[in-house]
């Protein structure tokens, strides 16, 4: 902690003169930096590995529903090879009507899943209100795109023993994002994995635009590894498998993927939603690739 | 309530099916909406109205930094007409090392400006563990636009009984921006006023290009006031003249402006904020136009 | 032209070093630019004045579909004082199947209403091969939007004789646009209009976001007058009334506005045009604003 | 040409009913749509086919320049295996004084370079009147990103016999794109290669956004071949390998890829071509997947 309160001393005359503008244009040297910290940060989480050979896929339904949905949908993704068990117990929805989780149950049936599974889990905290209790029933802690510039919880989370996943907004810049993960390592937490998921652009034939050229330019920026998630980027099933396999060949870490034991059912993006079917012939697919990419699944 | 819950109940059939992209192209109906409440909301500030004849025009520095910078800034908008006073106690800022603000002793010193200087204040809440704090300082609880879709705070403002003013987000669709106000509603605080401030896209000469296009979409689907803050649109204090006057042309319900007794030494956004002498410029101008809009400062 | 030639060598060795990432941040000095000619470009068009006193106000309908509608459109805009005649012969549609426009009977049409009716023509070229034919009939050539970027066709009009109307382009940065019109000035035409129309951005609820911020940056950095045209930019007339005025409160130098006989019945664009009775209407409020910002109509 | 005129008549009632708003959203069937022509288009060029199991990589330099760098960078890339050379001789640039190419001069020297090294030529058109020569020197007619709107250049090089290659523009929709493809099919030139190469988004870090998501959606909408340009889009040399793999990964029939001989002394978009070395190394890459993804190089 000492050295890095001093970098951050260092840097603050510098950063402080810049105007928003000037930030959005300037890569800063900082914590995240791959300047002051040239060998990649390996995150590690109940024997996975984010960062280092391994491609790590996150797998699992947007949200818990119930006890059977989320115990049957974390069997197959852990037989077709996923590394952690994805579901979210609160979610962040446009409208207050929609379906906003399971919440604290969601959060003991996730607990349940990885007894009964054996899968390390990921879920959504977004409030620093419920960050106790998330905390006591993840592994990873993950702050959702409408949270990349909510400072409070950045802090927050920055001061938790847990990893976090970032996930970048739908209107963040790379050096946005990168300040982001900054708040949560200048408040004491090393462990930060990005996770790109598409921007807002004026396309409409995707629900966002996945931008894979962030992964070489994060790369070469940063230290920190970096997961890519098709699914909330594209929002349409068909197109995830063949998006998740360019993640890998783009040079990503690992990914985050939405499964569905029955997608058509699902009470929350249900449409971009992978089969168990599906998911284990991408799985199948980047098992193939990760020779050639050095990598392992 | 139990009128609003009702409603709130008959819509949920309807949304929860919409995928987010439809959400984003249909305008729901619901407790925002002009459809079921087509007179005007009238949010009523110490004697202030927001969204009846009277376009008034919130004033003051990004950041409270010091007692004589606040009564110096206050003095001079009252003098000049303002109607409310703005400054940032708690300031989102992209890099941790940015000056983040006084805190609790910047709401000190809003409240001492309340009691020298006679207007009312408008302040940011970034966190709800901050809310009641705030609350106790304030006339008007701002949400930044990084926070629009922080739907937790959303839902703490909506059980305040203090109006909320909610700024809408760099990449918030108009539908998205209404949901959001819904949440505050549905939560039982029917006293929002919205703020278009610009949103993010392609064009580099202005920091967020604003989108007066917004006013008069939203004042025909929503009864809420709306004001227009072009300070931090352009960015750019030599443009933010002519987009106020513009504001009121276009329909807006009055104006939210960055005015600092001393720009060119602002810990904050200097570069957009008006002098004294501008912002009275820019008020007489107003003042001349607001007959022929049937309006009065 | 002289001299043009020399400034032109003169820039030719900063500007060619520059990146188009540095061209879109850095406004080059250039025949557009005021510092080299700080004095507004007064255009003349048959005695309408374009960048002085005047608030020139052009409209029409979208097409030139038939002798009927263009005679009735023109009379009526011209009874509610517009300047200028505006109506396609050439249309540029995104489908191959859409109405093309009627071609070298549309400016037969055109040529009609100006001898009919008395008022100055603009209409659009779409190519360089049509040019001597549309020349002929026109007093202000229009290059449109998909053709700001179109330099073959800028070079072209840049050895016109005739005035021409350039429309900023759906994704035209300020500094391209400057740009595309010194191809027109480096080409020996100094007689441009610049037309601000909405840019393309994540919104959905309008067809461009109107971009008033263009207006005075642009008219700081450069001596040509600026028209705004509202109609291609919401697309919808409910919204174009506020727009217009907000674009002489801006401080646009006039408009183009589409205006058809029988909205409901036209061949393009029918959503976002004006009955005559609303453009009358929106004529009498900008004659009512015209004393407050130094303009006649 | 009667089936496809008689379909384009059967659609004409449907389409010109669509606002441009709909068009934007809902894909229109036309000649374009695999819903009437089920099986990939291939086009042929001297032997290289687009649209099979071949990925044909398009290389070469930005600009022809002159003999000795044209000829020097052909071999590099045909011995690396490229199938196509690439290099523009009438180049469209934002600046009337950035280097323009060297038109007629750049032609001879095209042909020169097929003569000697003996890979077919891909070269840009920007104006109907140069379409004659252009014609007589390329194997391959290349539309740039600007023209791809350009509606009466798009029926001009439909009458062509010569296959052609539409990139899509900075602003253009997935739609919009493939209605641009549908003039020239409309037209009765069915050989056309879509280009994928970056669109324009708030982000800065790159020159344009490439959008690896079109190739599933447009594989799926169209059975015309589709490759993927990542020099325009990154505007960096060090992010276009990673990109060009996750091209293949994704499933596009091809690569256009810049390279210099010297890229550091190249008068035209330097920054982001490749060396002949990392050429060589990308190539490598490719034909160690090619086997995984079904390809032939």
């Amino acid at each position: 902690m000492m050295v890095q309160t001093q970098a951050a001393h260092e840097n603050r005359g510098l950063v402080e003169v810049l105007t928003q503008t000037e930030i959005r244009k300037k890569p800063p040297v900082n914590l995240v930096s791959r300047q002051i910290h040239p060998e990649n940060t390996v995150v590690e989480v109940e024997g996975v590995l984010f960062g280092g050979p391994q491609f790590a896929v996150i797998a699992g339904p947007c949200a818990v529903e119930s006890r059977d949905q989320l115990l049957a949908t974390a069997q197959a993704v852990k037989s077709s090879g996923a590394a952690v068990l994805r579901g979210g117990a609160y979610k962040p929805r446009t409208s207050p009507y929609s379906f906003q989780g399971l919440g604290a149950e969601g959060l003991d049936l996730l607990t349940l899943a990885k007894e009964e599974i054996g899968l390390p889990i990921i879920t959504e905290v977004m409030d620093g209100t419920e960050l106790d209790l998330v905390e006591a029933h993840t592994d990873i802690i993950q702050i959702g795109a409408r949270n990349v510039q909510n400072f409070s919880l950045l802090r927050q989370v920055g001061r938790s023993r847990k990893p976090v996943l970032l996930k970048r907004g739908l209107m963040t810049t790379l050096d946005e994002f990168l300040m982001s993960a900054e708040y949560i390592l200048a408040a004491g937490n090393p462990n930060v994995i990005l996770c790109e998921r598409g921007i807002r652009t004026f396309e409409t034939a995707t629900r966002n635009t996945l931008d894979l050229s962030a992964v070489p330019i994060l790369k070469e920026r940063t230290h920190l590894p970096l997961v890519v998630d098709p699914s909330h980027a594209v929002g349409d099933c068909r197109y995830v498998c063949p998006l998740a396999r360019a993640a890998m060949a783009v040079g990503a870490d690992g990914l985050m993927v939405e499964v569905h034991i029955s997608p058509e059912t699902a009470l929350c993006d249900g449409q971009q939603s992978l089969s168990p079917a599906v998911f284990q012939t991408l799985m199948d697919d980047l098992r193939l690739m990760a020779g050639l990419f050095h990598r392992v699944l």
